[in-house]
Formats: structure tokens, C-alpha cells, sequence
């Protein structure tokens, strides 16, 4: 581990208002990504890339197993309503807080007033670009904090009475914190950020994909770099835009000026194969 | 399929108080275990074993893969809490029921008067065997009610401000109903039933449990059968546990005896080399 | 299963000189899947899309849980070495013929004369797109083929002599026919199809993914059109390569033209939203 | 990590004529499985379990989620027949060598003339307990070898003709070497190690087991030895076999001499439970 990533172990990365991620631990980097390569391509290839060519070579061509090799666990504090689109991701590793074995604690999920939104008119699954008005926006805010604060007390009411935690915590919100201890390899991060950091995700899921994504940026840099290039900031175009697109190009760029503009040689070629007609 | 279950497509299993499982479709019976292990055993097995005996054979030696060429698909309803908890297990398809596309339903749980019971003094993480008295637990009962109506009336309130979905659900309690599809093949369901109806398991799922193993039996009776022998009913002993019971008992039935009281041959043999001493 | 599926169920589909697919079962067809992703979006959508139109939609979006609820179930025979590649793919189920409790088979995979071709001098892992001359590649194939008897001839003979049919067969060579039971979700199966009927897949896989695709088209023939259109005949482009399509596109064309041209609206707007400079 | 587990790292551990198990990295140690199930049972249960005594209880109640926040790397060389059973472990990650991008290595397993012997006459699936006599085994070594030899040349010979690497390899034996990277969670490792150094599995397969298994104890001694306490050296007995347990056993020890046998008061709790008649 580098000592860059060796001071990110333990720190907390705040999400939310009373949420954090904390890296606990790291296995493998980018050399533990080319390592896994070569023992595929064995050990004629061994000169042919160095290693920040082949890490984006894999990645374009979804040579997906070799990202597998690094492992990362963190640990999350996070709302129920993020824990269950979170819990979506199933090849990962999960240790979830057990409000049967012990109290549920007195913290609950308020969004800032700017996240106060209406319900989107484009999407049916968001909320607008544009937060309430400050006073509405107060006002719900308050609301939502004093519902909390009266569910709170007629669970620690409950719990008084030796109603069994497993039932009394039942009328706790999706609001409420829980924390879990979460371990995924590289390539399942990646997808996860992929769908998680997009814009249609929920804002509150996406500061946790965030604050990861900055901790795999600094843990894995080639990696990350190729994951920004080939795959967030990609666009796939069907059959039919393809079609579109060919014929509305009039002339390309010949090889040079693309490599010019940032292709490799070989990326230059791929891409030019890409938008030749069938 | 056979009529029998047939029949039993899209039953609702009525599960808790406003719950439910209904079976949607199912691949595979007893014959699709026996088939897919046959495949392994090659034609020369093909008259030594029959079916039950194969399936039997099959369980008690943790031959877990034909039962994977079984697959059930159930569509359910459920308060979110069972929900999380069901979620865990992660080989299976689901698709829930979404608080950010639709309007979540006036329909929590309560729990029935007789599961209104304290803290169990023995399990950190259930209930007692007995219920609070009538009055109480009634009294219990009402005020979950009320604050489930009260928190019902906030959201539809807040989606009446134009709030987003997605936020104005963030107070909604654990109690309230989801739904989803949820589909699993044998082997894991196996697994899920192992876990989810034992006496351990909170009783809230226990009986989503026991209504898909009503299920499954009708489905697989064979295969139900040898589960039951070999896994629910069965229990593990420890290399500790196994030298005390070895040197405990003095002597143990011969092989006629053994098979009148319901072992086949080999499992007689099978037995006696289990309790020899090492 | 309609009985145009119901007559490829149990059919064989010729693979190489000695292979096949065999259609066992399948659960669900298009409509499964538009009735899953129904029970996310709730009631309040169902009339919004019709199917077609839900389950492009889903493909273009990956919302991939959906096709999960569709699961084929497969008898393959195939060679060892295309085995090796195919289990490579995890999310799946497997019953295997065994080698240790039967006789492997005297069936050898010979290749056909065209595909007998030298090394691709673009392509570390493939060959070719012109086969050797008619005569070196007979040679090759006949010397193949003794090889091959004389390697039966010799499991054979240990296995005279009485020697463990695990240790007898470990000179059987790749080439060796093998079996296998399998079965997959449609959601998996269109992953391996898109990794395995894509011209840099091995030859000798290429062929059983077709023969599956074929029988998939079937069995779910809008899902198929949509894996076709926005999956299999789509291309990603990079971040780099994006910038370069938008500044080397003068003009698009408008609204309706995309119409005309075959995008539905809202893939109309979603197509000009990608080539917006960011 | 420890220095003991540091010195591992890298260190080659020889694994039948040519193979090996190398350790490459390892996340976590017994007190991660502590720290992950810490997080389920919340501070109110800190004091309460000292490590080991937790470990314990995980393992014996199939607690398995905590024992996946542990992660070990190794490169293995393996033969293709040793692959092919190792691979249907599939919660596992896996960079193998590619006999398409690269020329397989002129290296073949050739079993130990104690290995060489005859079907068992109990065991469908496996060889005898004897050898065959020194003369006859060495005879089949001999052939074995010559085989091996013959097919290296003609593979050698068919790539000197330019013949596609990808084509020249089918006729390469299962005996051939590989070599691959497999990453794996503490919980799937000890699954496959249940199986694998079972008695049951092929030999060849078991040296690779108990390779890893010797690691694995180093790395994780307290999780190791609750593992062979409760799951390795444990006997499962079915509902008849309890039922015939229970009636056969006259008198239980009393509490103190369960625990003075080395159960602890909790475990001696749950022993006479487990044999009181139900």
C-alpha cells in the first residue's frame, strides 16, 4: 500500500448529514490488475504493453476479470432507503448492523433545504434541478426532524416496556442510520459507480459513490483513469444511431490527427473499424 | 407440471396480516434433479439407483448441483424490515416494488396480539415464547396503528406539496408493505428455508418461510422429503461432541436392526463408519 | 411456451462435427419479463408503455433485473477446451458428465478443413480469415485423428488393466466431447451471447452461442430484438472518441428525421442529449 | 499481516510432480472477522464474547457472513483435469493462462507409481487404497510420459507449420499444466477445502487443498480451528440416525463433565439439546 492510500485507512469521507465511508482495507493496486493479465497473456507478451497501456486496453475491451484482483472494504453509515438500493449489489460482502441483537441509535437521514425538491417532470423516478423555496423547504425540513424525534421516543418507550427489539423497532423510518462493513472487488466497484454515481441515481446514493470513487481514484489511478475514459464518460450508441451517425459524418480525421487528439495508435484504428459502414 | 401444482399457481398464501406468496411459475420437478445428476453418472448408472434413492443419495452427500436445475419463481408481499432481511440472500433474481417511481400503499404490519411479547431472556436477538396479557398487547397494537395512519397522512401530505417520491418516503416505516418477484432455484431455496424457518429466525419471515416450503413440497416431494431427512431435521455434531457420544455408547444396533428402524443398507454402513471411533 | 417454442424444446442444433445444443426447458418468455419490471413501477404505469416499447426501454437503460426472471435450461455436448471457456461464466448452472465415475467417450473434435488456418497476424488469440490449403489441412486433420485413436486406444488399454478411470484418463485430450446440463437467466445468457458470438470469441464456442441465440430469439423475440439493437450491433465510444464524433459532426438532423430514420421520440432526444458537448 | 504470514507470501508450496500453491496476498486476519461481526451485534456486545469464543459461536451457528471479510490471493500450477474440478467453485475470481494468446509449456502431470492403482471396488468415483505393484506402475508411468512427449512434439511441430495456437493445442492432454490466480473469501475457501481435502475428492486435487489449507491455518488460526472443530471433523447424523442416537444412549454425561471434556457451558447446553428426544 502507498503511503497516499495508507493515510486514506480509517478516514472518514462525511456523506450525508450524520453519514461517513471509511476505507478499512485495500488489496492490490494497479500492478496487482497487470500481474493477473500476464499470467492470461503468459510470459511471450511480457514487454509488449507496459502497464497504463494494458489497464486500458483491458478495460475497452471489458477484460473484466483482472480488475477483480484488488478488494476493497469499507465502512458505511448510511440511511435504510440507501442500505436497500445499496444491498441491490449483490456480489459484494456484507456485515449489516442487527436492530434485533441491539438498539437501533437516535439518527435519521434530513436532506440540506437545497435537496428539497419537487418530483421531477421528466423523470419519474427523480426529483427537479431546483430545490423549494428556503421557507417551504424549512418547513418540511422540520417536520420530517420532528417525526423522527416522536418515532425515537415511542421506540425507547417500547423498548422500556421489554417489548422485544425486533418488533418494536418496526415503526423506525427508512430514514433511520444503520452502518455495515462492505467488501467488493474492483470490477463490481466500478459497475457499482458506473450505475451509482449516474445522474439518475438518487442524490442520496450517489455522494456514497462519490466519496468511494475518490478513494479508488487514489488507490488504483490507471485503473480509475481507464474506468473514466471507457466507461463513465463513454456513450453507447445503438444500431440504428450508428446508422445515423456513419452516414451524417462526412469525412473523418485521418490517423494521425486522432492520435493528435488523443487515441492511441491502436485506439485510432478501433475507432475508425467502429464507424465504418457494415 | 403436474395438476396438483399446477393448481397451486398464483394461490395466494396468505402471510402475516396483510401479506402473501403466490407461486408464478416453476422449472423443473424431482425428475429434473434426477435427469441433470444422471448426466454426471453416465448411462452406465442409469438402472442402479432409483429416483428417490438418487435424490436422497444425492442430499446426504451435499451433491448440491442437480438441485440447482430446479427453479421457482414467487411473487411476494412483505413489511420492508422482512424484506432486508430476506435480501441477504443474494443468489437469487428480484425485482421490488419502487418508492421513487410509485406511490407507496397504505398497508403496514401489526403484529397479531399473541406476537406482542418481550424480550426473549435467552437469545440476544428474539422474542419471548409467551405474549404480554391482552390489554397490553392490545394497547401496543393500537398505538403502532395510529402512528402508522399518522406517518401514512404525513407522506400523502408531502406528495401533495409536489415533494419528490423519493424523499417524501424517507419517513415511512420498516412495517410497511413492499412487493416483489423473486425468483431462486432449488438448492438455495433449500438453503433460504434452512435458515428462515428455523425457531431462530424471526417469526416475521419464519412464516413466508413456511409457506414456500408448502410449496416446494408439493412441487418436489421427493426432493422435500430428503431435505427434511437430511438437513432440517438433521443436526451436526462437533469432533468434541462426536468422542463423547462415541465413548457414551456402548453398543450400538446391527445393520438389520438399523435398517428396521428405517436407514436403507447403505446408510446403516454409512452410520456405523460416522460413529467409529477415529 | 407456445408451440413454436414448445417444438424446439428437446431438438438437436448441430454443433461442430460431433456437438449440439438441446433446448431442455425454459421458464417465462417477453411477457415474464415486462410482468417484473411491471411490479417495480407499480400500478399507476401499466398502461404507459406497451411491452415492446417497456422492454427496449429496459434494454437501452440497463434495468437488467428484469430479463433475470426468464431461465433456459440446456443439454450441450461440446469439446473439452470449449467447456473450458464456457464455465468460465459463473452465473449459471452446471451438471458436467464425470469422468471419474464413467467412461469418457470414444468422440474427438476434428476441425473442418476451413477452419484448419494459420495464426491471425492482427490477433495474439485467433486465427486467420483464410484456411490452409486443402491439402496441408487434410494432412493435418487425418494426423489429428490418429493421434486421437491412438489415445482412446490407450485409455482404453489402462482401463483393461484395470487402473482408476480418474488417473486413466489424464492423456485424454482437450478435443475429448464432454456433456453438460446447463442453465442460465436471460439477463446472463445474453452476456455470454454478446462475449461468444462476437468475432473474437474462439471459432468453436462462436458455434454453440449462435445455435443458443437462435433458440433464444425464439423464446423471447422482442428481448432479442432489443439485445440485437441497443447491445450486440451497438458500439461505445470513449470519452476521447465522443468529442471527436461531436466536433466532426456539422449538423445533425432534426427531430423528426431521427424519427423518420427509425428512433422512437424519446430515443430521438436521448440520441442528440449524448452528442450534446458536454 | 504477521511476520509468519509475511514469510509465507511468495512461497512456493509444491503440489504434485511440477505444481505448486503460492500465496500472493491476503486481506485480513481473525480479528477482521471479529471486527465484521462486532458491527452486526453493535457496542452493547463488545465485552461480552473474547475473540476466540466469538469465532466459535460464528462457525458452529453458521454465521458465515463475517468469515467473507477475509481474502486470500494464490497462484496455483496446476493440471487442466485439477482446473477443471477446482473451477466449479465459482464464488471465486480467476486469471488462468490462455492456451489462445500463448504456447502451452511443455509440462505434464505424471502420477507417483504410489498413485497408480486400481478402481476402487466401493468407491464408483475413486481408485483403490493400494498401488499397484512397483513393476506394472512404473510400466504406466513410463507410457504415461512417452505420451505426454509425443503430443509436445506434435504440438511443437503443428505451430511450426504457423498453425493457429488456438487449433494446434486440442489434442493436448488434461495432464498438461496450467497455471492461473484465484482470489477467494475465507468462507468460500473453507467450502471448498470441506470438499476438497475430503477423502472423497481425487487425490490430486487434495494436495492442493491441504496446501492451502496449511496457509490458511497460518493466516487464521482461530478461525481455522473452529473450522475443523465444527465443520471438518463434524458428523452430520439425519432424523433417523438421531432418533436411533437418542434411543441407544442410555445416560448423558452430566453439565460438568461435558464442559470438563472440553465443551464449553454453552456448548454442553446445546449438546443436551440436541440429543433430548423431541
Amino acid at each position: 500500500m502507498t503511503e497516499e492510500v495508507q493515510a486514506l485507512v480509517g478516514k472518514e469521507f462525511r456523506c450525508l448529514d450524520k453519514g461517513f465511508v471509511r476505507l478499512i482495507d485495500v488489496m492490490g493496486d494497479d500492478s496487482a490488475i497487470v500481474q493477473a493479465a500476464r499470467v492470461s497473456y503468459g510470459s511471450g507478451t511480457k514487454k509488449v504493453h507496459e502497464d497504463r497501456g494494458l489497464i486500458r486496453y483491458l478495460m475497452r475491451h471489458l477484460h473484466t476479470t483482472p480488475f477483480e484482483m484488488v478488494e476493497f472494504k469499507f465502512h458505511v453509515k448510511l440511511p435504510i432507503f440507501v442500505a436497500r438500493q445499496w444491498i441491490r449489489h449483490r456480489t459484494a460482502n456484507v456485515n449489516e448492523y442487527s436492530g434485533r441483537y441491539s438498539e437501533m441509535k437516535d439518527e435519521f437521514y434530513v436532506p440540506d433545504a437545497d435537496q428539497v425538491r419537487a418530483q421531477s417532470a421528466m423523470n419519474k423516478q427523480g426529483r427537479a434541478d431546483e430545490a423549494f423555496d428556503a421557507e417551504r423547504a424549512e418547513s418540511i425540513r422540520t417536520s420530517m426532524q420532528q417525526t423522527q424525534d416522536m418515532l425515537y421516543g415511542q421506540y425507547q418507550e417500547m423498548l422500556s416496556t421489554d417489548l422485544a427489539r425486533e418488533i418494536a423497532r418496526i415503526n423506525l423510518p427508512v430514514s433511520n442510520y444503520t452502518e455495515w462493513y462492505w467488501k467488493i472487488d474492483l470490477h463490481n466497484l466500478f459497475h457499482f459507480l458506473r450505475l451509482r454515481i449516474d445522474a439518475h441515481a438518487q442524490y442520496e446514493i450517489r455522494v456514497y459513490g462519490e466519496a468511494m470513487a475518490e478513494i479508488a481514484k487514489a488507490a488504483v489511478p490507471l485503473a480509475y483513469e481507464a474506468f473514466e475514459d471507457y466507461i463513465l464518460h463513454a456513450q453507447r450508441f445503438s444500431r440504428t444511431e450508428l446508422e445515423i451517425i456513419r452516414s451524417t459524418l462526412s469525412t473523418l480525421p485521418p490517423l494521425d490527427e486522432l492520435q493528435a487528439r488523443g487515441l492511441s495508435a491502436r485506439e485510432a484504428r478501433e475507432f475508425l473499424d467502429k464507424l465504418q459502414k457494415d
